[in-house]
Protein backbone atom coordinates (compact mmCIF):
# COMPACT_ATOMS: atom_id res chain seq x y z
CA UNK A 1 0.00 0.00 0.00
CA UNK A 2 1.24 3.21 -0.88
CA UNK A 3 2.77 5.35 2.07
CA UNK A 4 -0.83 7.66 3.28
CA UNK A 5 -0.84 11.26 4.86
CA UNK A 6 -1.98 11.29 8.40
CA UNK A 7 -5.62 12.66 7.08
CA UNK A 8 -5.85 9.74 5.65
CA UNK A 9 -4.75 7.36 8.27
CA UNK A 10 -7.21 8.69 10.52
CA UNK A 11 -9.68 8.82 7.83
CA UNK A 12 -8.72 4.45 7.71
CA UNK A 13 -8.50 3.63 11.03
CA UNK A 14 -11.92 5.69 12.31
CA UNK A 15 -13.45 3.36 9.60
CA UNK A 16 -11.53 0.33 10.86
CA UNK A 17 -12.76 0.85 14.35
CA UNK A 18 -16.36 1.46 13.46
CA UNK A 19 -17.03 -1.25 11.52
CA UNK A 20 -15.15 -3.94 13.98
CA UNK A 21 -16.74 -2.35 16.69
CA UNK A 22 -15.18 -4.27 20.52
CA UNK A 23 -12.15 -6.12 18.04
CA UNK A 24 -9.02 -5.73 19.15
CA UNK A 25 -6.23 -4.99 17.08
CA UNK A 26 -2.71 -5.26 17.64
CA UNK A 27 -0.87 -1.87 16.67
CA UNK A 28 1.95 -4.24 14.86
CA UNK A 29 -1.68 -5.02 12.43
CA UNK A 30 -1.94 -1.16 11.50
CA UNK A 31 1.77 -0.17 10.86
CA UNK A 32 1.65 -2.98 9.00
CA UNK A 33 -1.51 -1.60 6.88
CA UNK A 34 -1.01 1.67 6.85
CA UNK A 35 2.80 1.75 6.31
CA UNK A 36 4.31 3.71 8.79
CA UNK A 37 5.74 3.80 12.34
CA UNK A 38 4.13 2.11 15.89
CA UNK A 39 4.26 6.16 17.10
CA UNK A 40 2.81 7.58 14.42
CA UNK A 41 -0.04 5.32 14.62
CA UNK A 42 0.06 5.39 18.44
CA UNK A 43 -0.72 9.13 17.98
CA UNK A 44 -3.43 8.83 15.53
CA UNK A 45 -5.32 6.79 17.69
CA UNK A 46 -4.66 9.52 20.48
CA UNK A 47 -6.64 11.86 18.24
CA UNK A 48 -9.41 9.46 17.08
CA UNK A 49 -9.97 9.02 21.26
CA UNK A 50 -10.24 12.60 21.86
CA UNK A 51 -12.63 13.03 19.03
CA UNK A 52 -14.45 9.96 19.92
CA UNK A 53 -14.92 10.95 23.81
CA UNK A 54 -15.25 15.04 23.01
CA UNK A 55 -18.75 13.24 21.15
CA UNK A 56 -19.58 10.83 23.92
CA UNK A 57 -20.21 8.16 21.47
CA UNK A 58 -17.42 5.86 22.59
CA UNK A 59 -13.84 5.33 23.45
CA UNK A 60 -10.91 3.78 22.53
CA UNK A 61 -9.55 0.87 25.34
CA UNK A 62 -6.08 0.24 25.45
CA UNK A 63 -5.95 -3.86 26.39
CA UNK A 64 -2.18 -4.53 28.12
CA UNK A 65 -0.74 -8.04 28.36
CA UNK A 66 -0.16 -11.15 25.82
CA UNK A 67 -3.63 -10.59 23.82
CA UNK A 68 -3.10 -6.62 24.12
CA UNK A 69 -4.06 -4.11 22.03
CA UNK A 70 -6.49 -1.11 21.18
CA UNK A 71 -10.72 -1.88 20.45
CA UNK A 72 -13.17 0.36 19.99
CA UNK A 73 -15.98 0.57 21.99
CA UNK A 74 -19.37 2.77 20.97
CA UNK A 75 -20.79 4.04 23.98
CA UNK A 76 -23.92 6.83 24.43
CA UNK A 77 -23.22 9.02 27.53
CA UNK A 78 -25.89 10.34 29.43
CA UNK A 79 -27.83 13.13 27.80
CA UNK A 80 -27.28 10.86 24.76
CA UNK A 81 -29.31 7.96 26.16
CA UNK A 82 -31.86 10.65 27.51
CA UNK A 83 -32.67 11.94 24.65
CA UNK A 84 -32.97 8.77 23.11
CA UNK A 85 -35.37 7.71 25.91
CA UNK A 86 -37.12 10.78 25.36
CA UNK A 87 -37.72 10.39 21.71
CA UNK A 88 -38.84 6.97 21.85
CA UNK A 89 -41.21 7.69 24.91
CA UNK A 90 -43.10 10.43 22.69
CA UNK A 91 -43.05 8.55 19.89
CA UNK A 92 -44.18 5.42 21.33
CA UNK A 93 -47.38 7.15 23.02
CA UNK A 94 -48.46 8.38 20.08
CA UNK A 95 -52.46 7.49 20.35
CA UNK A 96 -52.90 5.72 16.26
CA UNK A 97 -50.43 3.05 18.25
CA UNK A 98 -52.96 1.48 20.29
CA UNK A 99 -54.30 -1.76 19.16
CA UNK A 100 -57.02 -3.89 20.01
CA UNK A 101 -56.29 -5.13 23.56
CA UNK A 102 -53.99 -2.36 24.86
CA UNK A 103 -51.09 -3.24 22.87
CA UNK A 104 -48.70 -0.72 21.16
CA UNK A 105 -47.46 -0.88 17.49
CA UNK A 106 -43.74 -0.77 17.13
CA UNK A 107 -42.55 -2.48 14.59
CA UNK A 108 -41.38 0.26 12.64
CA UNK A 109 -39.35 1.80 15.81
CA UNK A 110 -38.00 -1.82 16.34
CA UNK A 111 -37.12 -2.79 12.95
CA UNK A 112 -35.42 0.94 12.08
CA UNK A 113 -31.78 0.40 11.47
CA UNK A 114 -30.55 3.53 12.61
CA UNK A 115 -33.09 3.58 15.94
CA UNK A 116 -31.80 -0.58 16.78
CA UNK A 117 -28.47 1.15 16.49
CA UNK A 118 -28.66 3.90 18.66
CA UNK A 119 -30.65 1.11 21.44
CA UNK A 120 -27.92 -1.16 20.65
CA UNK A 121 -25.38 1.32 21.75
CA UNK A 122 -27.00 1.98 25.23
CA UNK A 123 -27.04 -1.63 25.89
CA UNK A 124 -23.05 -2.26 24.32
CA UNK A 125 -22.87 0.90 27.18
CA UNK A 126 -24.13 -1.00 30.19
CA UNK A 127 -22.95 -4.33 29.15
CA UNK A 128 -19.35 -4.25 27.61
CA UNK A 129 -17.83 -4.27 31.21
CA UNK A 130 -19.28 -7.79 31.95
CA UNK A 131 -17.14 -10.29 29.53
CA UNK A 132 -20.04 -11.24 27.41
CA UNK A 133 -19.55 -14.07 25.58
CA UNK A 134 -22.66 -14.41 23.39
CA UNK A 135 -25.80 -12.35 23.05
CA UNK A 136 -28.85 -13.92 23.15
CA UNK A 137 -32.31 -13.67 21.97
CA UNK A 138 -36.06 -15.56 21.74
CA UNK A 139 -37.22 -15.00 17.65
CA UNK A 140 -38.40 -12.25 16.54
CA UNK A 141 -39.04 -9.23 17.34
CA UNK A 142 -36.15 -8.80 19.89
CA UNK A 143 -33.51 -9.67 17.21
CA UNK A 144 -32.66 -6.61 15.89
CA UNK A 145 -31.49 -5.42 18.88
CA UNK A 146 -29.61 -7.78 20.45
CA UNK A 147 -27.79 -8.33 16.86
CA UNK A 148 -26.54 -4.85 17.05
CA UNK A 149 -26.05 -5.13 20.64
CA UNK A 150 -23.93 -8.75 19.51
CA UNK A 151 -22.16 -6.33 16.81
CA UNK A 152 -20.75 -3.54 18.81
CA UNK A 153 -19.83 -6.30 21.71
CA UNK A 154 -18.27 -8.10 19.02
CA UNK A 155 -19.76 -11.28 20.46
CA UNK A 156 -21.81 -13.89 18.16
CA UNK A 157 -25.58 -13.79 18.67
CA UNK A 158 -27.65 -16.65 19.31
CA UNK A 159 -31.10 -16.96 18.63
CA UNK A 160 -33.25 -19.43 20.75
CA UNK A 161 -36.18 -20.43 18.59
CA UNK A 162 -40.23 -21.63 19.36
CA UNK A 163 -40.13 -24.84 16.99
CA UNK A 164 -37.35 -26.77 16.20
CA UNK A 165 -36.35 -27.36 12.43
CA UNK A 166 -34.14 -29.66 10.41
CA UNK A 167 -31.36 -26.79 9.97
CA UNK A 168 -30.47 -26.91 13.54
CA UNK A 169 -28.67 -30.24 14.38
CA UNK A 170 -29.76 -32.06 17.70
CA UNK A 171 -31.21 -29.67 20.10
CA UNK A 172 -32.16 -28.32 23.69
CA UNK A 173 -36.02 -28.03 24.21
CA UNK A 174 -37.45 -26.60 27.34
CA UNK A 175 -41.36 -25.77 28.20
CA UNK A 176 -41.82 -21.95 30.04
CA UNK A 177 -44.27 -20.67 31.34
CA UNK A 178 -45.21 -16.99 29.89
CA UNK A 179 -44.93 -14.60 32.95
CA UNK A 180 -48.04 -12.34 32.11
CA UNK A 181 -50.49 -14.51 29.92
CA UNK A 182 -49.67 -18.06 31.68
CA UNK A 183 -49.53 -19.93 28.35
CA UNK A 184 -46.87 -22.99 28.29
CA UNK A 185 -44.77 -21.94 25.41
CA UNK A 186 -41.44 -24.30 23.99
CA UNK A 187 -37.77 -23.19 23.58
CA UNK A 188 -35.36 -24.63 21.11
CA UNK A 189 -31.48 -23.90 20.99
CA UNK A 190 -29.09 -25.85 18.56
CA UNK A 191 -27.05 -27.77 21.21
CA UNK A 192 -24.02 -26.28 19.21
CA UNK A 193 -24.76 -22.57 19.36
CA UNK A 194 -23.01 -22.17 22.52
CA UNK A 195 -20.02 -23.10 24.55
CA UNK A 196 -20.13 -24.38 28.15
CA UNK A 197 -19.26 -22.07 30.57
CA UNK A 198 -19.92 -19.16 28.76
CA UNK A 199 -21.33 -15.62 30.09
CA UNK A 200 -24.89 -14.33 27.86
CA UNK A 201 -26.45 -11.19 27.62
CA UNK A 202 -30.38 -11.54 27.17
CA UNK A 203 -31.49 -8.66 25.00
CA UNK A 204 -35.23 -8.44 24.04
CA UNK A 205 -37.50 -5.86 22.73
CA UNK A 206 -40.07 -5.70 25.97
CA UNK A 207 -40.44 -7.61 29.37
CA UNK A 208 -43.47 -7.73 31.38
CA UNK A 209 -43.71 -10.64 33.54
CA UNK A 210 -40.00 -11.74 32.81
CA UNK A 211 -41.41 -15.35 31.95
CA UNK A 212 -39.24 -15.73 28.52
CA UNK A 213 -36.63 -14.21 30.40
CA UNK A 214 -36.50 -16.72 33.23
CA UNK A 215 -37.09 -19.40 30.51
CA UNK A 216 -33.69 -18.58 29.18
CA UNK A 217 -32.24 -18.63 32.68
CA UNK A 218 -33.30 -22.18 32.36
CA UNK A 219 -31.52 -22.86 29.64
CA UNK A 220 -28.00 -21.63 29.74
CA UNK A 221 -28.06 -24.15 32.67
CA UNK A 222 -28.67 -26.78 30.32
CA UNK A 223 -25.61 -25.68 28.68
CA UNK A 224 -23.94 -25.05 32.13
CA UNK A 225 -23.94 -21.10 31.14
CA UNK A 226 -24.70 -18.01 32.78
CA UNK A 227 -26.99 -15.14 32.14
CA UNK A 228 -24.99 -12.20 33.10
CA UNK A 229 -26.83 -9.43 32.15
CA UNK A 230 -30.61 -8.61 30.72
CA UNK A 231 -31.39 -5.98 29.06
CA UNK A 232 -34.63 -4.65 27.26
CA UNK A 233 -36.25 -1.76 25.24
CA UNK A 234 -39.55 -1.50 27.45
CA UNK A 235 -40.54 -3.46 30.70
CA UNK A 236 -44.04 -2.73 32.20
CA UNK A 237 -44.45 -1.12 35.70
CA UNK A 238 -46.93 -3.91 36.69
CA UNK A 239 -46.12 -6.53 37.53
CA UNK A 240 -43.24 -4.34 39.40
CA UNK A 241 -42.28 -8.30 40.62
CA UNK A 242 -40.53 -9.84 37.59
CA UNK A 243 -39.55 -13.55 37.24
CA UNK A 244 -36.19 -12.26 37.46
CA UNK A 245 -34.23 -9.64 38.89
CA UNK A 246 -31.47 -6.52 38.13
CA UNK A 247 -32.91 -6.19 33.86
CA UNK A 248 -32.23 -3.23 32.91
CA UNK A 249 -34.91 -1.05 30.93
CA UNK A 250 -34.37 2.18 28.50
CA UNK A 251 -38.11 2.77 28.76
CA UNK A 252 -40.93 1.56 31.29
CA UNK A 253 -44.58 1.13 30.43
CA UNK A 254 -46.94 2.65 33.07
CA UNK A 255 -50.10 1.68 31.02
CA UNK A 256 -52.37 2.34 27.75
CA UNK A 257 -55.72 3.60 28.03
CA UNK A 258 -57.38 1.93 25.12
CA UNK A 259 -60.78 3.81 25.26
CA UNK A 260 -58.86 7.16 25.76
CA UNK A 261 -56.29 6.66 23.83
CA UNK A 262 -54.02 7.49 25.89
CA UNK A 263 -50.44 5.25 26.47
CA UNK A 264 -48.17 6.18 29.35
CA UNK A 265 -44.77 5.26 28.49
CA UNK A 266 -41.16 7.25 29.73
CA UNK A 267 -37.99 6.41 30.33
CA UNK A 268 -37.17 4.18 33.22
CA UNK A 269 -36.10 5.86 36.62
CA UNK A 270 -32.65 4.61 38.11
CA UNK A 271 -31.14 3.05 35.19
CA UNK A 272 -27.18 1.95 36.07
CA UNK B 1 -18.59 23.13 20.17
CA UNK B 2 -15.01 24.40 20.40
CA UNK B 3 -12.96 24.54 17.67
CA UNK B 4 -11.43 21.19 16.46
CA UNK B 5 -8.01 20.75 14.13
CA UNK B 6 -8.62 18.88 10.56
CA UNK B 7 -7.71 15.75 12.18
CA UNK B 8 -10.61 15.63 14.65
CA UNK B 9 -13.05 16.65 11.88
CA UNK B 10 -11.78 13.75 9.88
CA UNK B 11 -12.20 11.60 13.07
CA UNK B 12 -15.43 12.88 13.72
CA UNK B 13 -17.09 13.45 10.11
CA UNK B 14 -15.44 9.27 9.17
CA UNK B 15 -17.73 8.49 12.27
CA UNK B 16 -20.45 9.91 11.41
CA UNK B 17 -20.69 8.13 7.78
CA UNK B 18 -19.80 4.99 9.08
CA UNK B 19 -22.79 5.01 11.50
CA UNK B 20 -25.05 6.18 9.35
CA UNK B 21 -24.60 4.73 5.89
CA UNK B 22 -26.83 5.54 3.10
CA UNK B 23 -28.15 8.76 5.27
CA UNK B 24 -27.60 12.08 3.27
CA UNK B 25 -26.19 14.72 4.82
CA UNK B 26 -26.35 18.39 3.89
CA UNK B 27 -22.91 20.46 4.26
CA UNK B 28 -24.45 22.73 6.01
CA UNK B 29 -25.13 20.42 8.86
CA UNK B 30 -21.65 19.49 9.38
CA UNK B 31 -20.61 22.79 9.40
CA UNK B 32 -22.56 23.94 12.43
CA UNK B 33 -21.28 20.40 13.88
CA UNK B 34 -18.01 21.01 13.55
CA UNK B 35 -17.65 25.05 13.67
CA UNK B 36 -16.16 25.60 10.32
CA UNK B 37 -16.52 26.91 6.64
CA UNK B 38 -17.93 24.65 4.18
CA UNK B 39 -15.00 24.73 2.28
CA UNK B 40 -13.16 23.22 4.52
CA UNK B 41 -15.61 20.45 5.37
CA UNK B 42 -15.61 19.98 1.57
CA UNK B 43 -12.11 19.17 1.78
CA UNK B 44 -12.04 17.16 4.55
CA UNK B 45 -14.99 15.25 2.98
CA UNK B 46 -12.61 14.32 -0.76
CA UNK B 47 -10.39 13.14 2.25
CA UNK B 48 -12.49 10.33 3.22
CA UNK B 49 -13.57 9.54 0.00
CA UNK B 50 -9.92 9.27 -1.33
CA UNK B 51 -9.00 6.77 1.56
CA UNK B 52 -12.38 4.94 1.25
CA UNK B 53 -11.60 4.49 -2.68
CA UNK B 54 -8.31 3.11 -2.16
CA UNK B 55 -9.66 0.46 0.34
CA UNK B 56 -12.08 -0.65 -1.92
CA UNK B 57 -14.46 -0.19 1.09
CA UNK B 58 -16.94 1.75 -0.23
CA UNK B 59 -17.52 5.69 -1.26
CA UNK B 60 -18.94 8.76 -0.96
CA UNK B 61 -21.66 10.00 -3.08
CA UNK B 62 -22.55 13.67 -3.66
CA UNK B 63 -26.38 14.10 -4.85
CA UNK B 64 -27.47 17.31 -6.04
CA UNK B 65 -30.77 19.15 -5.99
CA UNK B 66 -32.96 20.13 -3.51
CA UNK B 67 -32.59 17.09 -1.50
CA UNK B 68 -28.97 16.70 -2.25
CA UNK B 69 -25.66 16.69 0.04
CA UNK B 70 -23.33 13.50 0.68
CA UNK B 71 -23.73 9.90 1.80
CA UNK B 72 -21.37 7.36 2.65
CA UNK B 73 -22.10 4.38 0.20
CA UNK B 74 -20.22 0.95 2.03
CA UNK B 75 -19.14 -1.26 -1.00
CA UNK B 76 -17.20 -4.47 -0.93
CA UNK B 77 -15.29 -4.46 -4.58
CA UNK B 78 -14.60 -7.62 -6.83
CA UNK B 79 -11.45 -8.78 -4.71
CA UNK B 80 -12.73 -8.41 -1.26
CA UNK B 81 -16.29 -10.13 -2.18
CA UNK B 82 -13.88 -12.91 -4.18
CA UNK B 83 -12.24 -13.51 -1.11
CA UNK B 84 -15.29 -13.22 1.11
CA UNK B 85 -16.89 -16.03 -0.97
CA UNK B 86 -13.95 -18.18 -1.15
CA UNK B 87 -13.30 -18.00 2.89
CA UNK B 88 -16.89 -18.83 3.79
CA UNK B 89 -16.85 -21.69 0.98
CA UNK B 90 -14.08 -23.28 2.97
CA UNK B 91 -16.09 -23.23 6.12
CA UNK B 92 -18.92 -23.99 5.27
CA UNK B 93 -17.47 -27.14 3.41
CA UNK B 94 -15.54 -28.97 6.61
CA UNK B 95 -17.14 -32.54 6.86
CA UNK B 96 -18.98 -31.66 11.02
CA UNK B 97 -21.40 -29.17 9.64
CA UNK B 98 -23.19 -31.87 7.66
CA UNK B 99 -26.55 -32.92 9.27
CA UNK B 100 -28.66 -35.50 8.96
CA UNK B 101 -30.75 -35.34 6.03
CA UNK B 102 -27.95 -33.86 4.09
CA UNK B 103 -28.78 -29.81 5.65
CA UNK B 104 -25.97 -27.97 6.41
CA UNK B 105 -25.00 -26.38 10.08
CA UNK B 106 -24.66 -22.80 9.23
CA UNK B 107 -26.05 -20.80 11.92
CA UNK B 108 -22.62 -19.65 14.02
CA UNK B 109 -22.00 -17.95 10.43
CA UNK B 110 -25.36 -16.15 9.53
CA UNK B 111 -25.30 -15.37 13.25
CA UNK B 112 -21.88 -14.24 13.41
CA UNK B 113 -21.97 -10.16 13.43
CA UNK B 114 -18.97 -9.55 11.29
CA UNK B 115 -19.14 -12.11 8.73
CA UNK B 116 -22.99 -10.85 8.41
CA UNK B 117 -21.54 -6.99 8.00
CA UNK B 118 -19.05 -8.46 5.39
CA UNK B 119 -22.20 -10.33 2.92
CA UNK B 120 -24.23 -7.01 3.76
CA UNK B 121 -21.70 -4.92 2.19
CA UNK B 122 -21.74 -7.49 -0.92
CA UNK B 123 -25.72 -7.27 -0.64
CA UNK B 124 -25.17 -3.42 -0.44
CA UNK B 125 -22.85 -2.88 -3.48
CA UNK B 126 -25.25 -5.22 -5.81
CA UNK B 127 -28.41 -3.06 -5.00
CA UNK B 128 -27.42 0.62 -3.73
CA UNK B 129 -28.60 2.07 -6.97
CA UNK B 130 -32.08 0.34 -7.30
CA UNK B 131 -33.85 3.01 -5.47
CA UNK B 132 -34.91 0.41 -2.81
CA UNK B 133 -37.63 2.11 -0.16
CA UNK B 134 -37.68 -1.25 1.95
CA UNK B 135 -35.47 -4.92 2.95
CA UNK B 136 -38.09 -7.49 3.50
CA UNK B 137 -37.06 -10.82 4.68
CA UNK B 138 -38.94 -14.14 6.12
CA UNK B 139 -38.22 -14.86 9.77
CA UNK B 140 -36.05 -15.93 11.18
CA UNK B 141 -32.35 -17.15 10.20
CA UNK B 142 -32.19 -14.57 7.49
CA UNK B 143 -32.92 -11.65 9.58
CA UNK B 144 -29.13 -10.56 10.56
CA UNK B 145 -28.38 -10.58 6.88
CA UNK B 146 -31.54 -8.41 6.15
CA UNK B 147 -30.77 -5.89 8.77
CA UNK B 148 -27.53 -5.23 7.83
CA UNK B 149 -28.38 -4.91 4.83
CA UNK B 150 -31.08 -2.64 5.44
CA UNK B 151 -28.98 -0.76 7.39
CA UNK B 152 -26.48 -0.38 5.23
CA UNK B 153 -29.09 1.25 2.67
CA UNK B 154 -30.22 3.21 5.25
CA UNK B 155 -33.92 1.95 4.89
CA UNK B 156 -36.74 0.23 7.30
CA UNK B 157 -36.46 -3.57 7.38
CA UNK B 158 -39.48 -5.51 7.24
CA UNK B 159 -40.02 -9.28 8.83
CA UNK B 160 -42.89 -11.49 7.50
CA UNK B 161 -43.56 -13.67 10.03
CA UNK B 162 -45.40 -17.51 9.79
CA UNK B 163 -48.14 -16.90 12.58
CA UNK B 164 -50.00 -13.43 13.37
CA UNK B 165 -49.80 -12.33 16.86
CA UNK B 166 -51.63 -9.36 18.54
CA UNK B 167 -48.63 -7.01 18.30
CA UNK B 168 -48.67 -6.56 14.57
CA UNK B 169 -52.26 -5.17 14.46
CA UNK B 170 -54.38 -5.90 11.37
CA UNK B 171 -52.24 -7.58 8.57
CA UNK B 172 -52.76 -9.46 5.64
CA UNK B 173 -52.16 -13.53 5.45
CA UNK B 174 -51.25 -15.44 2.59
CA UNK B 175 -50.57 -18.88 1.66
CA UNK B 176 -47.51 -20.29 -0.23
CA UNK B 177 -46.01 -23.30 -1.21
CA UNK B 178 -42.64 -24.20 -0.56
CA UNK B 179 -40.82 -24.58 -4.00
CA UNK B 180 -38.65 -27.91 -2.76
CA UNK B 181 -40.75 -29.44 0.28
CA UNK B 182 -44.06 -28.62 -1.94
CA UNK B 183 -45.86 -27.59 1.74
CA UNK B 184 -48.06 -25.35 2.64
CA UNK B 185 -47.07 -22.41 4.95
CA UNK B 186 -48.23 -19.03 5.50
CA UNK B 187 -47.31 -15.49 5.61
CA UNK B 188 -47.93 -12.68 7.56
CA UNK B 189 -47.68 -8.96 7.56
CA UNK B 190 -48.46 -6.53 9.34
CA UNK B 191 -50.97 -3.37 7.25
CA UNK B 192 -49.02 -0.80 9.06
CA UNK B 193 -45.80 -2.40 7.52
CA UNK B 194 -44.83 -0.76 3.95
CA UNK B 195 -46.51 2.10 1.98
CA UNK B 196 -48.00 1.73 -1.52
CA UNK B 197 -45.84 1.66 -4.37
CA UNK B 198 -42.37 0.64 -2.84
CA UNK B 199 -39.52 -0.64 -4.08
CA UNK B 200 -38.68 -4.29 -1.99
CA UNK B 201 -35.26 -5.64 -1.42
CA UNK B 202 -35.73 -9.46 -0.52
CA UNK B 203 -33.02 -10.90 1.50
CA UNK B 204 -32.78 -14.34 2.84
CA UNK B 205 -30.23 -16.76 3.71
CA UNK B 206 -30.73 -19.56 1.36
CA UNK B 207 -32.74 -20.48 -1.69
CA UNK B 208 -33.07 -24.02 -3.22
CA UNK B 209 -36.61 -23.79 -5.19
CA UNK B 210 -37.50 -19.94 -4.89
CA UNK B 211 -41.18 -20.84 -3.32
CA UNK B 212 -40.29 -18.01 -0.35
CA UNK B 213 -39.24 -15.52 -2.70
CA UNK B 214 -42.13 -16.38 -4.58
CA UNK B 215 -44.60 -15.70 -1.75
CA UNK B 216 -42.61 -12.39 -1.03
CA UNK B 217 -43.72 -11.24 -4.82
CA UNK B 218 -47.44 -12.58 -4.00
CA UNK B 219 -47.29 -10.42 -0.19
CA UNK B 220 -46.26 -7.48 -1.96
CA UNK B 221 -48.34 -7.48 -4.64
CA UNK B 222 -51.00 -7.66 -1.96
CA UNK B 223 -49.65 -4.38 -0.91
CA UNK B 224 -49.23 -2.65 -4.16
CA UNK B 225 -45.27 -2.89 -3.68
CA UNK B 226 -42.70 -3.76 -6.21
CA UNK B 227 -39.97 -6.29 -5.42
CA UNK B 228 -37.34 -4.88 -7.19
CA UNK B 229 -34.07 -7.05 -6.21
CA UNK B 230 -33.27 -10.34 -4.73
CA UNK B 231 -30.10 -11.42 -2.79
CA UNK B 232 -29.21 -14.57 -0.81
CA UNK B 233 -26.09 -15.56 0.93
CA UNK B 234 -26.73 -19.17 -0.65
CA UNK B 235 -29.01 -20.73 -3.55
CA UNK B 236 -28.61 -24.57 -4.54
CA UNK B 237 -27.61 -25.21 -8.68
CA UNK B 238 -30.44 -27.81 -8.77
CA UNK B 239 -33.15 -26.66 -9.34
CA UNK B 240 -31.44 -24.60 -11.93
CA UNK B 241 -34.70 -23.13 -12.67
CA UNK B 242 -36.16 -21.20 -9.61
CA UNK B 243 -39.86 -19.97 -9.22
CA UNK B 244 -38.39 -16.52 -8.93
CA UNK B 245 -35.97 -15.10 -12.01
CA UNK B 246 -32.96 -12.77 -11.27
CA UNK B 247 -31.91 -13.53 -7.93
CA UNK B 248 -28.25 -12.66 -6.63
CA UNK B 249 -26.69 -14.73 -4.65
CA UNK B 250 -23.01 -14.96 -3.01
CA UNK B 251 -22.19 -19.03 -2.76
CA UNK B 252 -23.76 -22.01 -5.10
CA UNK B 253 -24.87 -25.28 -3.11
CA UNK B 254 -23.75 -27.98 -5.95
CA UNK B 255 -24.91 -31.10 -3.42
CA UNK B 256 -23.59 -32.57 -0.24
CA UNK B 257 -22.88 -36.03 0.20
CA UNK B 258 -24.15 -37.39 3.44
CA UNK B 259 -22.36 -40.59 3.30
CA UNK B 260 -18.86 -39.48 2.42
CA UNK B 261 -19.12 -36.03 4.17
CA UNK B 262 -18.45 -33.87 1.32
CA UNK B 263 -20.41 -30.55 0.85
CA UNK B 264 -19.45 -29.30 -2.59
CA UNK B 265 -20.24 -25.26 -2.24
CA UNK B 266 -18.10 -22.29 -3.97
CA UNK B 267 -18.52 -18.81 -5.46
CA UNK B 268 -21.45 -17.99 -7.54
CA UNK B 269 -20.47 -17.91 -10.97
CA UNK B 270 -21.48 -15.08 -13.11
CA UNK B 271 -22.13 -12.87 -10.40
CA UNK B 272 -23.42 -9.05 -11.24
Amino acid sequence: MEKLQRNERISALQRIFCESPGKVFTLGSFTELLGCAKSSVSEDIDIIRDALEKSGMGTIETLTGASGGVRYIPLSDGEATKKLAEKLSAELSQSGRILPGGFIYMLDVIYDPETVSDIGRVFCSCFYKENIDYVITVETKGIPLAFVTARYLNVPLVIVRHYNTATDGASVNISYVSGSSRKIQSMVLSLRSLKRNSRLLFIDDFMKGGGTAKGILELAREFDCEVAGIGVLIQTAEPSRKLVENGFSLLTLYGVDEEKGITSIGPSVGRA
